[in-house]
């Protein structure tokens, strides 16, 4: 059986955007008789931009209320909260002494903010805090530290999990094989959610339209979705359009036919934003119901949370045993 | 009562310079009534450099077994491995997450690295692992884990102890106040304790004199020590003489005396060096006796630095909840 790892990081309200970009395949993956996967909140990582004790516990709640109200299933899913596994850090500091700085400095992450830096005439380092510079050395101790593990990787992180195999064979290489290596599983058609204004659904842009909003304010949002001003009568361009894009992920495979044939001749997009509120509120609306449910009852959370990190931690410990014995802790 | 926390970094074998320059004093001030003081083998820390499990493991038990040798009492003090804290890698992780990398690109250790780099027209970075750069936040977490403590520095670590307090200061001011800054405390009259060369005893320069060298292998170093070629009859300068020096940290005050007496009389360098072994060899026999038998008998210092770890423990585990708490983990 694979084992597939995946960090979730609880650093907004879940949006259609991380619904049908990350979520929805994620769980399908997860639903795959050959696979076993561990979804872990990653709370330690998110330290890093949430200084707030009160958002960081409420994004918590939320994300993780959107996973399970989403189909996640932790009977057959290992779901736990990164912060509960305590060999995380230690094992973090373990890797940091036989990682190179060099190897850091190259991270795109770290890189994208000197960049900013440079381009806006600040400091290089302005802002830019030890928990994003040491970030893909902790992503490294979330994988090497459960053994030989798949782990979905879009365009974004791939670097971090080469750095994390690069740690991994530091160690092995100082200490004799101690990690089983990692392998990226690429993460299929990432096709570009848009948002309201038509591109990419992105908390930074503020066009997101939340997953689980209101029923009605769900319909307010949808009929804000940007168009362009073509009579009803006219014949319309599938070809990126937001509404188009939107419906074929939430409809079945005939309907999308048939809009696709109403868009070649000639449909209202008044009547294309109707089509598309009911096709999503069709999906949303019993997850919407378990996820209010689990907000209001966040001992559930917790519960199944503490469960998850309990079995894991029975596996983490025993690794973390050898791992301190091969270094002479 | 006030609490004194030393950190002791097991990279070498304990030699003369190690006891008069730090083990000795810190003794003197674990023996006083108002304290209580805690002293922590460096593992951790140590791992950036030793990259060898046996030899980690060996001189973890030297160094432990030489301070209990020499009179530390763990009824009194409390003696503990860092790696035992678990918390003190998690607290590193949360701290990271509030300090600034601008902060750690100052730190001297760090950058007497970099310049050694830029002199020998390396990378700058060549050679740096991440735990040395990451240093000053463990050594911070060492600290504020453990409210209020006074810390012995010499030159070398003040400018750590003053980054240990930005980084509880940084986190007070995002989190509201948690953790009682620490006070340094300058540690007395740091004399420079010469080695068989004349230059500083350090293991840099393999000019040491091991602490617990057999009777006669201390015998013959003793003898290798450095001198003029004056001959006996001559008068003799105590200042900068290492014979004198070392002499005047192991004998009593008339013997000290006499000595002063005899160096501007005129007397053999055979004959000091006689009366040298004497009174070092009075002050070491003893422990040497009780550290070869711990050595024999390492299962009596990992019992030690258990019980010491344990009655540590209890205290961190509590500051941390409150610490997790603050930052909503």
């Amino acid at each position: 059986m694979k084992r597939i790892i995946t960090g979730i990081k609880p650093t907004g309200t879940p949006h259609v955007g991380n619904y049908l970009g990350a979520i929805k395949p994620a769980l399908k993956l997860a639903a795959e008789e050959e696979h076993q996967s561990m979804y872990f909140i990653a709370d330690l990582h998110a330290l890093n931009s949430i200084h707030n004790r009160s958002k960081l516990k409420s994004l918590t709640y939320e994300v993780a209320a959107a996973w399970l109200a989403l189909g996640l299933d932790p009977e057959r899913s290992l779901f736990y909260r990164q912060s509960d596994i305590k060999e995380l850090p230690e094992l973090h500091w373990i890797l940091s002494s036989v990682t190179g700085k060099g190897l850091m400095n190259r991270a795109h992450a770290y890189k994208a903010q000197v960049e900013q830096n440079n381009r806006e005439g600040r400091d290089r380092d302005d802002g830019v805090n030890m928990g994003l510079f040491n970030y893909p050395i902790l992503m490294a101790a979330d994988i090497l530290l459960f053994n030989g593990s798949e782990v979905p990787v879009g365009k974004d992180n791939r670097q971090h999990l080469e750095m994390a195999k690069d740690i991994g064979e530091s160690f092995n290489r100082l200490y004799g094989s101690t990690f089983d290596l990692p392998t990226p599983v690429f993460a299929e058609g990432s096709e570009i959610i848009p948002g309201l204004d038509g591109r990419k659904m992105s908390k930074s842009y503020g066009n997101t339209i939340p997953l689980f909003t209101e029923e009605k304010s769900l319909h307010k949002l949808v009929k804000r979705i940007v168009t362009d001003s073509l009579p009803p009568e006219a014949p319309k361009d599938r070809e990126g359009s937001p509404l188009f894009t939107l419906f074929r992920e939430f409809a079945t495979p005939i309907e999308t036919e048939q809009m696709a044939h109403a868009f070649q001749k000639g449909i209202g997009y008044g009547e294309i934003k109707e089509e598309l509120f009911l096709v999503m509120n069709r999906v949303i609306a019993g997850p919407r119901v378990k996820y209010r449910h689990l907000l209001e009852n966040t001992d559930e959370i917790d519960k199944c949370l503490k469960d998850g990190g309990s079995k894991v931690r029975k596996e983490a410990a025993e690794h973390m045993d050898r791992i301190r014995e091969r270094v002479g802790l």
